[in-house]
């Protein structure tokens, strides 16, 4: 039986790990959850409002005023397990300041979706080689879950993968409540690929609305997705597994056929004839599967999946290949 | 090699016969085509205006005006292959005049997406035991595709599934153009089956959406779905298929998510409270998938596949359930 476990220090302040502090402090006492954020600024207004002032401001923080910090080697302290929700490419900056020793021991549970830049690692990956954690001490959490609707309390099923089954379960128990349920699994690396690459047919998704393609067409491209997220998840990791379970196909399509996600608009505008960099600036982010179907193109040159979508969506991003003449050369090879 | 069988008459005057029309009339002649529908009027109008003024108005219609019939004798008396496509509920009535003779010969191809009531039989299993019809004479026409974006020449692809793969080849040829891609199958029950049940999980998905459930659980009903469908195709006719593939799961990602659906939208009025009665009338039309729970309910007292959506949907329908207690408890099953 593992230890109660129950100081969670949440690195990150965004719409995902408000979310998930909402849903830990349903479980854990107010002097349990630790969290960290970049920005000074948010800290100090939930400190004295209990609310986040830039994502989710809705949702009540019920959070020790103390125990909210900028500084990440005061909120990991005494913390037992480390939740990181940051983008995939701040990572390596959140962590610049911190040593093995002051992650030695701790469990590490990730809800970030993407690839560490550079070094084409998910994130379990990455932590492990770098900071010598253990696999048997990483958990990986994945939806299909909008934080939007975490918010509004709507039922959302998460998915908890762990080499440690143990770990998972108690995991599980912090998070789920009334409306949130789970599921565990102990499948980290499809967990975390395919949490990578939906990203990828969402973008790839959002071209094809842009260039007018109908709903028709996007079932087809997204029955074609989940065949490649299959294909490649089942060449990185081969294990027994059912590529229709929530956590892969479920959480494909909420987010391809979401009119609110990032990476469906950044497609979408690349697919009304947008440059990269000028869709990049009209909305003010970088929508992650930008970087992920650069660092699949990397990994895929080792495994060489047949992967049509994301070579479409790597050429029009990167080689700037006409998303028209990209889509119609790929109507020819979807089945 | 077939003959030619390019003489075709298409049986119905609803929105997707009036689709199929417009992609038969792309590569076959106006006096190949034949159509039979049930209103004088529309059959008057459609003669002189060259538009069904009921569906897909926008259509223009290059039909021979002499081929436009409301006798179905007349209709198919010279045609090779016969199309069906009326509401599987009208079937027997749309065949009453017709005898064996009739029939004999004729390569029979079906686009409708239902079971034949009181016999619970698919299309293709109703027209070879009632009327004689080798399997190898039968097509069976699927999406994903909405009649809506055929007329507006949107990207679609068609699944064409015969025993015979010449045939369904001969008429995948028959029927694919410029917007139309057809993929061939030899799965008819699949097909079938898929088409049918999908209709199901779409009046489940509007269901939830009346009750208020969101898009994070959509995806978990939806991911179960097409694990449900896997399932039960598997009992009624194992082969060797992947549920992942357009007929499949593209079919129902196009209804469930479909905002339009008539399904999702009688499955809506039923989760916010109306009766079946009471959102039939306010429809002015029945939801196919009304139909279909119970057939499929009844075909599975056979084969007694473990069905969690369909048998809430059915409790729903027809034992007059809770939407809410019913939804309830599936969540509790779903993964």
């Amino acid at each position: 039986m593992q230890d109660k476990l129950n100081r969670i220090a949440v690195i990150g302040g965004g719409s995902w790990a408000t979310a998930i502090v909402k849903m830990l402090s349903d479980n854990l006492l107010e002097k349990e959850i630790y969290w960290w954020m970049r920005s000074e600024d948010a800290a100090q207004h939930i400190r004295k409002y209990k609310h986040n002032p830039n994502y989710l401001s809705s949702v009540e923080i019920k959070v020790d005023a103390d125990h909210i910090y900028t500084d990440i080697r005061k909120a990991i302290a005494n913390a037992q397990i480390l939740l990181l929700n940051v983008p995939a490419a701040f990572l390596k900056d959140a962590f610049a300041d911190l040593t093995l020793e002051d992650l030695k021991g701790k469990k590490i549970i990730s809800a970030i979706k993407g690839i560490v830049p550079d070094e084409n690692q998910i994130i379990a990956e990455f932590i492990h080689h770098k900071y010598e954690i253990p696999f048997q001490d990483i958990v990986v959490i994945s939806g299909p879950c909008h934080a939007e609707e975490v918010a509004l309390e709507k039922l959302s099923y998460l998915t908890i993968a762990s080499p440690d089954m143990q770990l998972a379960e108690l995991f599980a128990s912090q998070i789920s409540n009334r409306y949130i349920k789970t599921i565990v699994s102990d499948d980290i690396y499809g967990t975390e690929y395919a949490a990578v690459l939906k990203n990828i047919y969402a973008v790839a998704s959002g071209i094809c609305h842009g260039i007018g393609y109908g709903d028709n067409f996007q079932a087809v491209l997204i029955s074609n997705a989940i065949r490649e997220i299959g294909r490649f998840v089942a060449a990185i990791h081969p294990i027994n597994r059912d590529i229709k379970e929530s956590a892969y196909l479920g959480d494909l399509m909420v987010t391809a056929y979401s009119q609110f996600s990032r990476n469906r608009t950044f497609g979408n505008m690349i697919g009304k004839g947008y440059t990269v960099k000028s869709a990049q600036l009209e909305m003010n982010m970088i929508a992650e599967g930008y970087y992920a179907v650069n660092s699949i193109h990397q990994i895929n040159k080792i495994y060489k999946v047949n992967m049509p979508i994301a070579r479409a969506v790597y050429a029009i991003l990167y080689e700037k290949h006409s998303p028209q003449i990209e889509m119609k050369l790929l109507t020819e090879v979807l089945t």
